[in-house]
């Protein structure tokens, strides 16, 4: 099979910003514009008698899937990193492979999870969640009565409040997405809105928080505002369609769409209304970083607007040169993105990405635009808007107003948090994808 | 623990229909509607002391969920049902467990899966498709030279041809939503346009259908015709984020969303042009049943519109009187979902159940209606209609033009196909829930 280059036959379109970028709409549909674009066969190769022989696979007949199915084998590489993967008593996170996955929401398998004291193995049909403190009348739900209520679905994101701490680094990592942003993921959530319960219970005047507690064996808990809770908070008890992954939840979480991946309450069983926050030590102290200024980053619950490039990224070769898509994830805690640009030049220039439609309110959407990799060297960034009118700040400028790492450590030892600035990929001339700063 | 009953504290809400159908809007932000409706406290308990005492799997540290996180042991019955699980040489087919999950699309363990000869077990890396025939230039591509074409994501169902085909029998069934409906799934496929592949090897004049092959070892094939590959037919290499599972075509299928399952040919090795359909056994013989008239129904490719009741259904209990949410599915080859209109006393009368947004084209569409039930008998019904104006057929309005299996047997011994007729759900006084025919 002979193999074709045509490096510079994106001639015939007009460029959309510097160093191959083209517009995001040229090849939407495929058709003409993208054949004309890649002069007739710039990626594939051509056919001869020799590609029409069976594969070994075909010689025989397959193995039945199962009652429930499992993936491939030649997919056992597509895995979360784990820190702490024997579960000693502290910490473990899961981090989701970004750079291996595609579409706009996270598979149950991969979805990243932090656990303080690993998740508990929880008899769902034991399992209470209660309501009560500043209520008319306290009540206990098993996950039976739940189900009678009202349900509703939903896409959404859930994102650790330190995913992207190594980008406080002051010097770029050898590191990839899935190291730099592997504990966000989305996925569609179905359950009972928390509003249902707690008008049910009925809420007293002085209640102004609720404190959420799971089950885990250290009762982890976090206080809500009660405006939260009434706004879009769930009781999430299925996750991508069947019930909660262990590691998120199950049997039933509290889903705070859009805020800090903490406060989403795990293997939930108890919801206080009170007066005023608990000060548990997650948002006194875990989630609390020390700014600049000497002031504590405390109570902030939004993960702001935030993108970056999934592919290519580190890990992946660029094979040839010639056409690429360039693809990533972009989402935000104040609802839609509304717009997310790219640059291949390190941010000298911008051209418009593709949204995958239907975007929707915190949660995933998945960016993309045409690429022509000429071979010489490029930084690829990306940097995204919502709807509300925000935009991922520059890094210097996030620096700026809360410090790095290394020169301004946590009092407790924590780097700091929410990190939403840009990510910068470097393509060097062979291929090679790297993080550096731009 | 107490429990409360409020049978008739619907009062202050007005009805949609008979025999206890609410509005549809009247919960959809939970809120105070629901908490009068329910009079306080009819689903859940009075909380006291003993609520609050901790579970036994909350006394010590639980376990980390690993590299690709598996379900809690205690959702093992949520599986599909399986003929021929043995592999004998004979088609093998998995059936969606519907009344066992929510939200709007399978998640992948869980998708139905027919195969002739068993899934292959391909190697990724080694696997090419091949695009010849009628066209200027055959072309050839790898699974990596195929992921740096401009990609696209779409939720789409995905239906045998023989899905419900126990509802042409001419009495009613002891089956539940899988045994009846299991044959259809809705996945977020991500993949390459085929009219980008297509208009890449130039298509001649003379071209009018396509004959698409699969790797597997009876090298399954049905003939496209070109207008619809042009349309929205895509090259799938991602199901709901990861790779295709192996019984859903690993590592590329053709998607032909809204068409008859058959016709989307997992294991895609091949795509050749012709001037003609190839007449395949599947398209000549068994997706041609025949009809009472004694023509064949025959490239007839839509899988129209359909919707089904999975909440409450059989093999669900309802164990007390009160409310109940009734959901289900609808979906429809023609677009999307318009309204879904749900009968609680057999199709006397009927209310319109809340469609849950995004609603999206070709893919589920998950309904929600409250309902309270009164502790007597019930039937419950639901019928779709769709954007191009569509709507289900009643039963008897389908068996007259198709005839039923066992007064018309196909001359293949086949049962005959695409039902999309109503199902009906009877609720007896003890909260059991059977198929009858209403």
């Amino acid at each position: 099979m002979s193999k074709h280059s045509s490096i510079d036959s994106f001639r015939d379109l007009r460029p959309a910003a510097a160093n191959g970028l083209y517009d995001r709409r040229a090849f939407l549909k495929g058709g003409t514009a993208f054949a004309t674009a890649i002069g007739g066969y710039t990626l594939s190769e051509t056919l001869n008698a020799q590609s029409l022989v069976d594969d070994p696979w075909s010689a025989s007949a397959g193995t039945p899937t199962g009652p429930y199915e499992a993936r491939s084998r030649f997919e056992n590489s597509v895995v979360r990193t784990m820190t702490n993967p024997n579960g000693e008593p502290r910490s473990q996170q899961s981090r989701t492979p970004h750079h291996m996955l595609d579409g706009t929401f996270t598979p149950n398998g991969l979805h990243f999870v932090i656990s303080r004291s690993g998740p508990p193995d929880i008899d769902p049909d034991q399992h209470r969640l209660a309501i009560h403190g500043l209520v008319k009348q306290p009540l206990i739900f098993t996950l039976d009565s739940l189900m009678r209520y009202p349900m509703v679905s939903r896409m959404a994101f859930v994102e650790c409040g330190g995913n992207s701490a190594p980008m406080w680094s002051p010097e770029p990592l050898d590191a990839n997405v899935q190291a730099l942003h592997g504990l966000v993921s989305s996925a569609e959530w179905s359950g009972v809105m928390l509003s249902t319960l707690l008008e049910e219970a009925g809420i007293e005047p002085s209640a102004k928080w609720l404190i959420a507690e799971g089950s885990d064996s250290l009762a982890l808990h976090r206080s809500v505002p009660l405006s939260k809770a009434l706004d879009d908070a769930m009781i999430a008890m299925y996750q991508n369609g069947e019930r909660l992954m262990p590691g998120n939840g199950y049997p039933m979480r509290l889903l705070l769409p859009g805020w800090e991946g903490n406060m989403n309450v795990k293997w939930l069983r108890r919801i206080e209304l009170v007066d005023q926050p608990a000060m548990s030590i997650y948002e006194a102290r875990t989630y609390a970083p020390i700014l600049p200024g000497g002031k504590a980053y405390q109570f902030y619950f939004l993960q702001e607007v935030k993108s970056f490039i999934t592919h290519p990224s580190p890990g992946l070769l660029l094979s040839d040169h010639g056409f690429y898509e360039i693809s990533g994830i972009a989402y935000s805690a104040n609802g839609r993105i509304s717009k997310v640009m790219v640059s291949a030049d390190g941010g000298e220039s911008w051209a418009e990405a593709e949204l995958q439609a239907p975007v929707l309110p915190k949660a995933f959407t998945r960016f993309r635009i045409p690429w022509q990799w000429d071979g010489g060297p490029a930084v690829l960034q990306s940097r995204a808007w919502d709807e509300a009118g925000y935009v991922q700040p520059t890094r210097s400028e996030i620096v700026a107003a809360r410090g790095e790492a290394s020169r301004v450590p946590n009092v407790n030892g924590f780097p700091s948090q929410h990190y939403n600035g840009p990510t910068s990929w470097q393509v060097n001339q062979t291929g090679e994808v790297k993080h550096v700063y731009a």
